[in-house]
């Protein structure tokens, strides 16, 4: 059966994230059933480069599927695009995928961004787009402490109880936190990451940027390796899914 | 009766627009009634810098508003906020309105953004907060067209027909026309505009983006004054209202 790469933007608000699930739509079940016209009547199957929990959002989230049916990038794109309507899910590119291309394994790099709105007023615009935090955030601050956790180390203290990784040793490539007006943005990049690993790192950087912890905090913990001591998981709502990186280029359409 | 000055954004998605009308909820009332409990049990009256149509979203409206009682800015803001939830207005700042300063009639300058979409794919990140344009959309066409509609001129080419301003006469000091990945995006400045005037220009410049029309066409419309023959209205969803201008500044909380 032919393989697809599919790059994908969704607001996860309505979804109970990627994976489907019995407990409400999913992203992968309006996608696997979009493309049901395609593959003779039954919803396709996929896999992406990265699960995303309920509330996250992609920008540029890359999916395989497979389909019956040989067709046209531009037309498999098109398809998906009309029979996934009116769900906030929109196919920016596809391409045919190499010989044993897989979105999830060949993939070498993944990047998110977190926003946080830093301010006392609720999010009007933004509302379901940001973490609100009310209290002044010190961003360069959580720049220094993030900086202690670049590189290769077990990263235990920021998985999640339920993360199913065999191990928790991951490379962090790039954690860096800027203010841009009245928001707080990390931006984040790894070869891969554990289950809940951004949204810890983003909620003990908080703490710090706070005041309520000192810069080396964040270091401490990584350290001490107990994920019952780190910040708060960050709200699913402020973080987004930007990239998957591969070493070939896909001939996206 | 103390007046202030809150400076507000909105998401223009749910409301008939900023003013109060029979046909639904507008923003003025969202605000009005939020000032209630403030102002002896009855709505508060407030006047925009402008007014914005239904759909026209605000990153920072100035709205007066006058209540009976004399607060701290800083407790007309929480209080604000707090009753106007849960819809998607926020009251950002509020500053004590000096004597005989109008929102609307002291406001010597207004800008306002429009956000074009310009890909295959339609939104699903920002749906509702640009006008989606499919076809390929030339940037630098549309930006040198923009310029020529730049300084003093009767705009009755680019008026509502609805438009209720005594004289067509306006001073349009930005109108910038640049690409930022899949976004074409205007950005425009003026003392004032007439009703509907930046999105007929959006409506009219995207023609030239699109190559249906030349560069001169715009400027064109602007000399025959013909308000029949100009572009299509762009949609209000791709319009926000993100600042007013005074000359004395506010002291905002």
């Amino acid at each position: 059966m032919p393989r697809y790469a599919l790059l994908v933007e969704y607001d996860g608000t309505p979804f109970v994230g990627w994976q489907r699930q019995s407990s409400g739509l999913s992203v992968q079940q309006v996608l696997e059933e979009a493309a049901a016209s395609l593959n003779g009547g039954v919803p396709a199957p996929t896999m992406a480069s990265g699960r995303t929990d309920a509330g996250v959002h992609a920008a540029g989230q890359v999916v395989q599927i497979s389909i019956t049916l040989d067709l046209a990038p531009e037309r498999l794109r098109e398809a998906l695009n009309f029979h996934s309507r009116p769900h906030p899910v929109s196919i920016l590119r596809a391409a045919r995928a190499p010989d044993g291309w897989s979105a999830r394994f060949s993939c070498v790099g993944r990047g998110y961004r977190y926003r946080i709105l830093n301010r006392r007023a609720r999010p009007a615009l933004d509302a379901g787009r940001v973490w609100h935090v009310q209290a002044a955030l010190d961003a360069e601050a959580m720049h220094r402490a993030a900086q202690a956790l670049l590189g290769r180390h077990d990263f235990s203290a920021f998985r999640a109880a339920a993360c199913q990784a065999k191990d928790a040793l991951r490379t962090l490539d790039r954690l860096d936190v800027t203010r841009q007006g009245d928001e707080v943005v990390v931006q984040t990049e790894a070869r891969s990451f554990l289950h809940h690993q951004v949204r810890n790192m983003v909620g003990t950087l908080a703490q710090v940027g706070l005041g309520r912890r000192p810069v080396e905090w964040p270091q401490q913990l990584l350290e001490g390796r107990d994920r019952t001591l780190a910040g708060q998981n960050a709200p699913a709502e402020g973080l987004t899914f930007l990239f998957a990186r591969y070493r070939e280029p896909l001939d996206w359409r």
